[in-house]
Protein backbone atom coordinates (compact mmCIF):
# COMPACT_ATOMS: atom_id res chain seq x y z
CA UNK A 1 0.00 0.00 0.00
CA UNK A 2 1.19 3.17 -0.82
CA UNK A 3 1.78 5.64 1.93
CA UNK A 4 -0.29 8.84 2.65
CA UNK A 5 0.42 12.06 1.92
CA UNK A 6 2.38 13.72 4.62
CA UNK A 7 -0.60 15.91 5.35
CA UNK A 8 -2.85 13.11 5.98
CA UNK A 9 -0.92 11.36 8.36
CA UNK A 10 0.82 14.62 10.59
CA UNK A 11 -1.72 16.02 13.18
CA UNK A 12 -3.60 18.58 12.19
CA UNK A 13 -2.19 21.99 13.39
CA UNK A 14 -3.26 24.67 11.51
CA UNK A 15 -7.40 25.58 10.87
CA UNK A 16 -9.21 28.92 9.78
CA UNK A 17 -12.82 29.45 11.06
CA UNK A 18 -15.00 30.99 8.34
CA UNK A 19 -17.94 32.41 10.15
CA UNK A 20 -20.40 34.55 8.17
CA UNK A 21 -21.91 36.91 11.30
CA UNK A 22 -20.72 38.83 14.33
CA UNK A 23 -23.68 36.80 16.47
CA UNK A 24 -22.15 33.51 15.51
CA UNK A 25 -18.80 34.58 15.55
CA UNK A 26 -18.12 36.29 19.08
CA UNK A 27 -19.33 33.31 21.01
CA UNK A 28 -16.67 31.50 19.12
CA UNK A 29 -13.97 33.81 19.53
CA UNK A 30 -14.51 34.05 22.89
CA UNK A 31 -14.32 30.05 23.80
CA UNK A 32 -11.15 30.07 22.38
CA UNK A 33 -9.77 32.97 24.06
CA UNK A 34 -8.74 34.48 20.30
CA UNK A 35 -7.68 37.86 20.22
CA UNK A 36 -8.36 40.20 16.97
CA UNK A 37 -5.29 40.73 15.30
CA UNK A 38 -4.81 44.05 14.23
CA UNK A 39 -2.45 43.74 11.65
CA UNK A 40 -4.02 41.45 9.42
CA UNK A 41 -2.99 39.32 6.38
CA UNK A 42 -5.79 41.22 4.38
CA UNK A 43 -5.91 44.19 2.14
CA UNK A 44 -5.75 47.45 4.35
CA UNK A 45 -9.59 48.75 2.70
CA UNK A 46 -11.14 45.32 3.40
CA UNK A 47 -13.47 44.64 6.18
CA UNK A 48 -12.68 41.53 7.09
CA UNK A 49 -11.88 40.39 10.38
CA UNK A 50 -9.37 37.88 11.87
CA UNK A 51 -9.44 36.63 15.53
CA UNK A 52 -6.60 34.29 15.96
CA UNK A 53 -4.76 32.22 19.07
CA UNK A 54 -3.10 29.04 19.60
CA UNK A 55 -5.76 26.87 21.61
CA UNK A 56 -4.08 22.88 23.04
CA UNK A 57 -1.89 21.81 19.58
CA UNK A 58 -3.82 24.38 17.18
CA UNK A 59 -3.29 27.50 15.35
CA UNK A 60 -6.47 29.01 14.84
CA UNK A 61 -8.13 31.97 13.23
CA UNK A 62 -11.46 32.84 12.48
CA UNK A 63 -12.53 35.02 9.44
CA UNK A 64 -15.60 36.95 9.70
CA UNK A 65 -16.26 39.02 6.38
CA UNK A 66 -16.85 41.89 8.63
CA UNK A 67 -19.84 44.72 8.11
CA UNK A 68 -20.61 46.07 4.73
CA UNK A 69 -19.23 49.50 4.41
CA UNK A 70 -22.26 50.65 2.80
CA UNK A 71 -25.19 49.35 4.46
CA UNK A 72 -23.59 48.43 7.76
CA UNK A 73 -24.93 45.11 7.76
CA UNK A 74 -22.86 42.10 8.27
CA UNK A 75 -21.45 40.38 4.96
CA UNK A 76 -23.51 37.64 4.71
CA UNK A 77 -23.79 35.40 1.78
CA UNK A 78 -21.79 33.85 -0.64
CA UNK A 79 -19.58 36.52 -2.17
CA UNK A 80 -17.88 37.65 0.58
CA UNK A 81 -17.62 34.42 2.11
CA UNK A 82 -15.81 33.08 -0.92
CA UNK A 83 -13.38 36.20 -0.90
CA UNK A 84 -11.78 35.77 2.60
CA UNK A 85 -11.74 31.42 2.52
CA UNK A 86 -9.61 32.29 -0.51
CA UNK A 87 -7.57 35.39 1.26
CA UNK A 88 -7.52 32.88 4.13
CA UNK A 89 -6.20 30.46 2.46
CA UNK A 90 -3.63 32.16 1.01
CA UNK A 91 -2.71 34.22 3.64
CA UNK A 92 -2.74 31.51 6.24
CA UNK A 93 -2.00 28.08 4.48
CA UNK A 94 -4.23 26.02 7.10
CA UNK A 95 -4.72 22.03 6.71
CA UNK A 96 -8.55 22.56 7.60
CA UNK A 97 -11.62 24.79 6.87
CA UNK A 98 -14.52 24.78 9.11
CA UNK A 99 -17.31 27.07 8.26
CA UNK A 100 -19.92 27.23 11.12
CA UNK A 101 -22.90 29.05 11.08
CA UNK A 102 -26.61 29.06 11.47
CA UNK A 103 -28.64 27.16 9.28
CA UNK A 104 -32.63 26.72 8.63
CA UNK A 105 -33.50 22.84 8.58
CA UNK A 106 -36.41 20.98 6.99
CA UNK A 107 -38.32 18.88 9.49
CA UNK A 108 -39.62 16.99 6.99
CA UNK A 109 -35.71 16.06 6.17
CA UNK A 110 -35.41 15.08 10.28
CA UNK A 111 -34.21 18.49 11.30
CA UNK A 112 -35.12 19.92 14.82
CA UNK A 113 -34.27 23.73 16.41
CA UNK A 114 -30.79 23.66 18.02
CA UNK A 115 -29.45 20.40 15.97
CA UNK A 116 -25.97 20.37 15.10
CA UNK A 117 -25.15 19.08 11.52
CA UNK A 118 -21.95 18.04 9.81
CA UNK A 119 -22.72 18.21 6.48
CA UNK A 120 -22.09 16.06 3.65
CA UNK A 121 -22.27 17.41 1.05
CA UNK A 122 -22.90 21.03 -0.32
CA UNK A 123 -24.69 22.38 -3.30
CA UNK A 124 -26.52 25.67 -4.35
CA UNK A 125 -29.83 26.31 -5.13
CA UNK A 126 -30.30 29.73 -6.83
CA UNK A 127 -27.44 29.57 -9.86
CA UNK A 128 -29.64 28.13 -12.66
CA UNK A 129 -28.42 27.66 -15.65
CA UNK A 130 -30.37 25.82 -18.16
CA UNK A 131 -27.47 24.62 -20.91
CA UNK A 132 -25.74 21.10 -20.75
CA UNK A 133 -22.84 21.28 -18.05
CA UNK A 134 -23.63 24.55 -17.10
CA UNK A 135 -26.76 22.87 -15.39
CA UNK A 136 -24.32 21.08 -13.01
CA UNK A 137 -21.90 23.79 -13.09
CA UNK A 138 -24.15 26.11 -11.26
CA UNK A 139 -25.66 23.18 -9.03
CA UNK A 140 -22.05 23.16 -7.93
CA UNK A 141 -21.94 20.23 -5.93
CA UNK A 142 -19.39 19.67 -3.94
CA UNK A 143 -18.36 16.93 -1.25
CA UNK A 144 -17.55 18.11 2.31
CA UNK A 145 -14.44 16.68 3.71
CA UNK A 146 -15.16 13.19 4.90
CA UNK A 147 -15.26 12.61 8.62
CA UNK A 148 -16.90 9.25 9.86
CA UNK A 149 -14.86 9.29 12.76
CA UNK A 150 -15.80 12.69 13.88
CA UNK A 151 -19.05 11.94 13.35
CA UNK A 152 -19.72 8.97 15.21
CA UNK A 153 -17.59 9.72 18.42
CA UNK A 154 -19.61 13.42 18.97
CA UNK A 155 -22.70 11.10 17.53
CA UNK A 156 -23.85 14.25 15.28
CA UNK A 157 -25.96 14.30 12.63
CA UNK A 158 -25.32 14.42 8.88
CA UNK A 159 -27.05 15.91 5.84
CA UNK A 160 -26.24 17.41 2.69
CA UNK A 161 -26.51 21.36 2.57
CA UNK A 162 -27.61 23.70 0.06
CA UNK A 163 -26.71 27.52 -0.24
CA UNK A 164 -28.57 30.57 -1.58
CA UNK A 165 -28.46 34.05 -1.71
CA UNK A 166 -31.37 35.23 0.02
CA UNK A 167 -33.02 34.46 3.53
CA UNK A 168 -36.51 33.68 2.07
CA UNK A 169 -37.51 30.64 -0.52
CA UNK A 170 -38.96 30.73 -3.77
CA UNK A 171 -40.71 27.54 -5.35
CA UNK A 172 -37.75 27.86 -7.74
CA UNK A 173 -35.61 27.32 -4.77
CA UNK A 174 -37.31 25.26 -3.05
CA UNK A 175 -37.82 22.45 -5.76
CA UNK A 176 -33.79 22.89 -5.86
CA UNK A 177 -33.52 22.59 -2.46
CA UNK A 178 -35.13 19.14 -2.74
CA UNK A 179 -33.25 18.17 -5.75
CA UNK A 180 -29.99 19.09 -4.15
CA UNK A 181 -31.52 15.92 -1.61
CA UNK A 182 -31.21 18.93 1.45
CA UNK A 183 -31.63 18.58 5.47
CA UNK A 184 -30.48 22.49 5.98
CA UNK A 185 -30.13 25.41 4.12
CA UNK A 186 -27.32 28.60 4.31
CA UNK A 187 -26.21 31.47 2.51
CA UNK A 188 -22.49 30.39 2.44
CA UNK A 189 -21.53 26.60 2.70
CA UNK A 190 -21.13 26.01 -1.24
CA UNK A 191 -19.58 29.08 -1.62
CA UNK A 192 -16.52 28.05 0.91
CA UNK A 193 -16.75 24.67 -0.27
CA UNK A 194 -16.31 26.06 -3.75
CA UNK A 195 -13.01 27.83 -3.06
CA UNK A 196 -11.62 25.50 -1.08
CA UNK A 197 -12.15 22.74 -2.79
CA UNK A 198 -10.17 24.74 -5.92
CA UNK A 199 -7.40 25.57 -3.49
CA UNK A 200 -7.51 21.89 -2.64
CA UNK A 201 -7.94 22.48 0.97
CA UNK A 202 -10.29 20.11 3.50
CA UNK A 203 -13.44 21.83 4.36
CA UNK A 204 -15.83 20.12 6.63
CA UNK A 205 -19.27 22.38 7.92
CA UNK A 206 -20.88 22.67 11.31
CA UNK A 207 -24.73 23.80 11.22
CA UNK A 208 -26.87 24.69 13.82
CA UNK A 209 -30.40 24.92 13.01
CA UNK A 210 -32.03 27.89 13.82
CA UNK A 211 -35.53 28.08 11.92
CA UNK A 212 -37.52 25.40 10.23
CA UNK A 213 -38.08 26.16 6.45
CA UNK A 214 -40.89 23.86 6.33
CA UNK A 215 -42.79 24.89 9.68
CA UNK A 216 -45.31 27.15 10.52
CA UNK A 217 -43.70 30.44 11.15
CA UNK A 218 -42.57 32.66 8.39
CA UNK A 219 -38.72 31.98 7.68
CA UNK A 220 -37.56 35.56 8.39
CA UNK A 221 -39.03 36.15 11.69
CA UNK A 222 -37.97 32.69 13.28
CA UNK A 223 -34.51 33.41 12.08
CA UNK A 224 -34.58 36.72 13.77
CA UNK A 225 -35.93 35.13 17.16
CA UNK A 226 -33.60 32.09 17.42
CA UNK A 227 -30.67 33.74 15.91
CA UNK A 228 -28.87 34.66 19.23
CA UNK A 229 -29.86 31.08 21.00
CA UNK A 230 -28.67 29.41 18.70
CA UNK A 231 -25.84 31.36 17.58
CA UNK A 232 -24.84 30.60 21.62
CA UNK A 233 -25.59 26.68 20.87
CA UNK A 234 -22.89 26.51 17.88
CA UNK A 235 -19.86 27.03 20.31
CA UNK A 236 -19.85 24.12 21.98
CA UNK A 237 -20.59 22.11 19.42
CA UNK A 238 -17.43 23.53 17.42
CA UNK A 239 -15.71 23.25 20.69
CA UNK A 240 -16.66 19.62 20.71
CA UNK A 241 -15.43 19.22 17.31
CA UNK A 242 -12.28 21.25 17.71
CA UNK A 243 -11.56 19.21 20.66
CA UNK A 244 -11.94 15.81 18.48
CA UNK A 245 -9.30 17.36 15.68
CA UNK A 246 -6.87 18.51 18.22
CA UNK A 247 -3.77 15.69 18.21
CA UNK A 248 -5.44 13.66 15.08
CA UNK A 249 -4.34 14.01 11.01
CA UNK A 250 -6.71 14.84 8.63
CA UNK A 251 -7.20 11.32 7.42
CA UNK A 252 -8.10 10.36 11.65
CA UNK A 253 -11.29 12.40 11.28
CA UNK B 1 -9.12 74.22 -5.06
CA UNK B 2 -7.68 71.53 -3.96
CA UNK B 3 -5.69 69.45 -5.62
CA UNK B 4 -6.65 66.07 -7.53
CA UNK B 5 -5.10 62.49 -6.14
CA UNK B 6 -2.10 61.74 -8.43
CA UNK B 7 -3.97 58.68 -9.81
CA UNK B 8 -6.34 61.14 -11.35
CA UNK B 9 -4.00 63.40 -13.05
CA UNK B 10 -1.51 60.96 -14.59
CA UNK B 11 -2.57 59.23 -17.96
CA UNK B 12 -4.03 56.08 -16.95
CA UNK B 13 -1.40 53.19 -17.81
CA UNK B 14 -2.53 49.39 -16.12
CA UNK B 15 -5.79 48.23 -16.99
CA UNK B 16 -7.27 44.82 -16.44
CA UNK B 17 -10.41 43.77 -18.41
CA UNK B 18 -12.56 41.14 -16.95
CA UNK B 19 -14.27 38.88 -18.45
CA UNK B 20 -16.79 35.55 -17.91
CA UNK B 21 -16.79 33.66 -20.98
CA UNK B 22 -13.85 32.36 -23.24
CA UNK B 23 -16.07 33.50 -26.60
CA UNK B 24 -16.63 36.81 -24.86
CA UNK B 25 -12.24 37.08 -24.05
CA UNK B 26 -10.93 35.60 -27.39
CA UNK B 27 -11.66 38.16 -29.59
CA UNK B 28 -11.00 40.78 -27.16
CA UNK B 29 -7.59 38.82 -26.83
CA UNK B 30 -6.84 38.99 -30.57
CA UNK B 31 -8.00 41.94 -31.19
CA UNK B 32 -5.51 43.91 -28.37
CA UNK B 33 -2.65 40.99 -29.43
CA UNK B 34 -2.59 39.56 -25.75
CA UNK B 35 -0.78 36.61 -25.11
CA UNK B 36 -1.39 33.75 -22.74
CA UNK B 37 0.67 34.23 -19.01
CA UNK B 38 1.94 31.02 -18.21
CA UNK B 39 3.38 31.95 -14.94
CA UNK B 40 0.58 33.85 -13.42
CA UNK B 41 0.65 36.07 -10.55
CA UNK B 42 -2.71 33.48 -9.24
CA UNK B 43 -2.11 30.12 -7.16
CA UNK B 44 -1.53 27.28 -9.02
CA UNK B 45 -4.02 25.34 -8.88
CA UNK B 46 -7.03 27.80 -10.14
CA UNK B 47 -8.39 27.74 -13.44
CA UNK B 48 -8.01 31.40 -14.10
CA UNK B 49 -6.33 32.20 -17.31
CA UNK B 50 -4.61 35.54 -17.80
CA UNK B 51 -3.56 37.22 -21.26
CA UNK B 52 -1.16 40.33 -20.94
CA UNK B 53 0.55 42.61 -23.26
CA UNK B 54 1.10 46.41 -24.38
CA UNK B 55 -1.46 48.24 -26.67
CA UNK B 56 -0.26 51.95 -27.49
CA UNK B 57 0.32 53.64 -24.04
CA UNK B 58 -1.49 50.91 -21.86
CA UNK B 59 -0.78 47.69 -20.04
CA UNK B 60 -3.51 45.23 -20.21
CA UNK B 61 -4.16 42.17 -18.51
CA UNK B 62 -7.49 40.33 -19.78
CA UNK B 63 -8.53 37.55 -17.13
CA UNK B 64 -11.11 35.02 -17.43
CA UNK B 65 -12.01 32.70 -14.45
CA UNK B 66 -11.41 29.63 -17.15
CA UNK B 67 -13.19 26.65 -17.04
CA UNK B 68 -15.00 24.79 -13.36
CA UNK B 69 -12.41 22.09 -13.26
CA UNK B 70 -15.81 19.78 -11.98
CA UNK B 71 -17.50 20.43 -14.81
CA UNK B 72 -16.01 21.59 -17.69
CA UNK B 73 -18.51 24.68 -17.90
CA UNK B 74 -16.95 28.25 -18.15
CA UNK B 75 -17.01 29.86 -14.87
CA UNK B 76 -19.51 32.45 -14.69
CA UNK B 77 -21.68 34.06 -12.47
CA UNK B 78 -20.91 36.00 -9.02
CA UNK B 79 -18.09 34.24 -7.23
CA UNK B 80 -15.70 33.34 -9.92
CA UNK B 81 -15.84 36.90 -11.22
CA UNK B 82 -15.55 38.23 -7.55
CA UNK B 83 -12.65 35.78 -6.80
CA UNK B 84 -10.53 36.91 -9.94
CA UNK B 85 -11.14 40.82 -9.53
CA UNK B 86 -9.89 40.09 -6.17
CA UNK B 87 -6.81 38.04 -7.09
CA UNK B 88 -6.07 40.35 -10.54
CA UNK B 89 -6.04 43.46 -7.90
CA UNK B 90 -4.00 42.10 -5.45
CA UNK B 91 -1.48 40.83 -8.12
CA UNK B 92 -1.51 43.73 -10.62
CA UNK B 93 -2.44 47.03 -8.88
CA UNK B 94 -4.45 48.39 -11.84
CA UNK B 95 -5.40 51.53 -12.76
CA UNK B 96 -9.24 50.78 -13.72
CA UNK B 97 -10.65 47.67 -13.82
CA UNK B 98 -12.94 46.73 -17.72
CA UNK B 99 -15.77 44.39 -17.11
CA UNK B 100 -16.51 43.14 -20.65
CA UNK B 101 -19.25 40.98 -21.64
CA UNK B 102 -22.60 39.97 -22.56
CA UNK B 103 -26.03 40.46 -21.58
CA UNK B 104 -29.56 40.36 -21.93
CA UNK B 105 -31.58 43.88 -22.29
CA UNK B 106 -35.08 44.85 -22.10
CA UNK B 107 -36.56 46.26 -24.89
CA UNK B 108 -39.31 48.52 -23.03
CA UNK B 109 -35.90 50.18 -21.56
CA UNK B 110 -34.38 50.80 -24.62
CA UNK B 111 -32.26 47.86 -25.21
CA UNK B 112 -32.03 46.13 -29.18
CA UNK B 113 -29.54 42.95 -30.18
CA UNK B 114 -25.80 44.57 -30.60
CA UNK B 115 -26.36 47.39 -28.54
CA UNK B 116 -23.75 47.86 -26.26
CA UNK B 117 -24.20 50.12 -23.38
CA UNK B 118 -21.67 51.85 -20.44
CA UNK B 119 -23.40 50.97 -17.07
CA UNK B 120 -23.67 53.92 -14.72
CA UNK B 121 -24.71 51.64 -11.89
CA UNK B 122 -24.87 47.24 -10.56
CA UNK B 123 -26.97 45.86 -8.16
CA UNK B 124 -28.37 42.17 -7.09
CA UNK B 125 -31.72 40.72 -7.82
CA UNK B 126 -31.39 37.64 -6.21
CA UNK B 127 -30.30 38.52 -2.90
CA UNK B 128 -33.58 38.55 -0.96
CA UNK B 129 -33.18 39.27 2.79
CA UNK B 130 -35.75 41.27 3.99
CA UNK B 131 -34.22 42.30 7.43
CA UNK B 132 -33.88 46.11 7.68
CA UNK B 133 -30.37 46.90 6.65
CA UNK B 134 -29.41 43.75 4.86
CA UNK B 135 -32.56 44.64 2.49
CA UNK B 136 -30.21 47.36 1.00
CA UNK B 137 -26.79 44.91 1.52
CA UNK B 138 -28.41 42.53 -0.33
CA UNK B 139 -29.38 44.96 -3.75
CA UNK B 140 -25.70 46.10 -3.28
CA UNK B 141 -26.33 49.24 -5.68
CA UNK B 142 -22.83 50.46 -6.48
CA UNK B 143 -22.38 53.04 -9.10
CA UNK B 144 -20.15 52.89 -12.05
CA UNK B 145 -17.03 54.83 -12.24
CA UNK B 146 -18.34 58.11 -14.19
CA UNK B 147 -17.51 58.35 -17.91
CA UNK B 148 -19.08 61.54 -19.33
CA UNK B 149 -16.42 62.47 -21.85
CA UNK B 150 -16.56 58.44 -23.02
CA UNK B 151 -19.98 58.23 -23.18
CA UNK B 152 -20.41 61.34 -25.36
CA UNK B 153 -17.42 60.55 -27.57
CA UNK B 154 -18.51 56.87 -28.35
CA UNK B 155 -22.27 57.95 -28.30
CA UNK B 156 -22.80 55.01 -26.44
CA UNK B 157 -25.77 53.81 -24.16
CA UNK B 158 -26.34 54.42 -21.25
CA UNK B 159 -28.33 51.87 -18.51
CA UNK B 160 -28.22 50.31 -15.19
CA UNK B 161 -27.19 46.89 -14.96
CA UNK B 162 -28.78 43.91 -12.41
CA UNK B 163 -27.27 41.14 -11.47
CA UNK B 164 -27.95 37.48 -11.06
CA UNK B 165 -26.69 33.49 -11.07
CA UNK B 166 -29.32 32.07 -13.31
CA UNK B 167 -29.53 32.35 -16.76
CA UNK B 168 -33.45 32.58 -15.94
CA UNK B 169 -35.76 34.60 -15.09
CA UNK B 170 -38.37 34.16 -12.28
CA UNK B 171 -41.39 36.48 -11.39
CA UNK B 172 -39.47 37.51 -7.98
CA UNK B 173 -35.97 38.31 -10.39
CA UNK B 174 -37.81 40.33 -12.62
CA UNK B 175 -39.24 42.62 -9.73
CA UNK B 176 -36.49 42.84 -8.21
CA UNK B 177 -34.79 44.07 -11.54
CA UNK B 178 -37.30 46.40 -12.14
CA UNK B 179 -37.06 48.14 -8.48
CA UNK B 180 -32.92 47.99 -9.88
CA UNK B 181 -33.95 50.12 -12.81
CA UNK B 182 -32.18 48.55 -14.51
CA UNK B 183 -31.77 48.24 -18.52
CA UNK B 184 -29.69 45.15 -19.05
CA UNK B 185 -28.52 42.01 -16.83
CA UNK B 186 -25.76 40.00 -16.55
CA UNK B 187 -24.58 37.53 -13.66
CA UNK B 188 -21.20 39.48 -13.00
CA UNK B 189 -21.54 42.80 -13.18
CA UNK B 190 -22.89 43.78 -9.51
CA UNK B 191 -20.12 40.87 -7.72
CA UNK B 192 -17.15 42.87 -9.79
CA UNK B 193 -18.66 46.09 -8.64
CA UNK B 194 -18.39 45.34 -5.41
CA UNK B 195 -14.68 44.29 -5.34
CA UNK B 196 -13.69 46.77 -7.22
CA UNK B 197 -15.11 49.57 -4.49
CA UNK B 198 -14.11 47.43 -1.55
CA UNK B 199 -10.45 47.97 -2.69
CA UNK B 200 -11.23 51.45 -4.00
CA UNK B 201 -10.27 50.72 -8.07
CA UNK B 202 -12.13 52.52 -10.21
CA UNK B 203 -14.56 49.41 -12.27
CA UNK B 204 -16.15 50.77 -15.40
CA UNK B 205 -18.68 48.01 -17.22
CA UNK B 206 -19.23 47.39 -21.09
CA UNK B 207 -22.01 45.25 -22.08
CA UNK B 208 -23.23 43.64 -25.13
CA UNK B 209 -26.61 42.72 -25.74
CA UNK B 210 -27.28 39.00 -26.79
CA UNK B 211 -30.90 39.17 -26.39
CA UNK B 212 -34.31 40.64 -25.71
CA UNK B 213 -35.33 39.43 -22.22
CA UNK B 214 -38.91 40.83 -22.57
CA UNK B 215 -39.52 39.84 -25.55
CA UNK B 216 -40.61 36.81 -27.54
CA UNK B 217 -38.19 34.39 -27.62
CA UNK B 218 -37.23 31.96 -24.47
CA UNK B 219 -33.85 34.00 -22.92
CA UNK B 220 -31.54 30.60 -23.36
CA UNK B 221 -32.38 30.00 -27.03
CA UNK B 222 -31.61 33.47 -27.61
CA UNK B 223 -28.33 33.66 -25.58
CA UNK B 224 -27.70 30.60 -27.24
CA UNK B 225 -27.95 31.71 -30.87
CA UNK B 226 -26.75 35.12 -30.34
CA UNK B 227 -23.45 35.02 -28.01
CA UNK B 228 -20.97 34.18 -30.53
CA UNK B 229 -21.95 37.17 -32.84
CA UNK B 230 -22.57 39.58 -30.17
CA UNK B 231 -19.01 38.25 -28.43
CA UNK B 232 -17.48 39.57 -31.97
CA UNK B 233 -19.69 42.67 -31.42
CA UNK B 234 -18.04 43.11 -28.52
CA UNK B 235 -14.73 43.59 -28.80
CA UNK B 236 -14.59 46.35 -31.38
CA UNK B 237 -16.60 48.48 -28.67
CA UNK B 238 -14.04 47.35 -26.26
CA UNK B 239 -11.50 48.42 -28.67
CA UNK B 240 -13.22 51.68 -29.05
CA UNK B 241 -13.50 51.91 -24.92
CA UNK B 242 -9.56 51.36 -24.42
CA UNK B 243 -8.49 53.91 -27.06
CA UNK B 244 -9.74 56.65 -25.52
CA UNK B 245 -8.59 55.30 -22.10
CA UNK B 246 -5.31 55.46 -23.62
CA UNK B 247 -3.64 58.88 -23.29
CA UNK B 248 -6.22 59.61 -20.80
CA UNK B 249 -6.54 60.42 -17.03
CA UNK B 250 -9.36 58.94 -14.75
CA UNK B 251 -10.70 62.31 -14.83
CA UNK B 252 -10.79 62.99 -18.14
CA UNK B 253 -12.98 59.82 -19.29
Amino acid sequence: MAGKPETQIRPISNIVIVVAMEMEALPIVNRFRLTRQPHSSFPERVPWVRYGGTYKDLSINLIWPGKDPASGADSIGTIPSALVTYAAIQALQPDLIINAGTTGGFKAKGASIGDIFIISGCAFHDRRIPIPGFDLYGVGLRKAFDTPNLIKELNLKVGRLSTGNSLDMTLQDESLIMANDATVIDMEGAAIAYVADLLKVPAIFVKAVTNIVDGDKPIVEEFLENLAAVADALDPAVEQVVNFINGNSLSEL
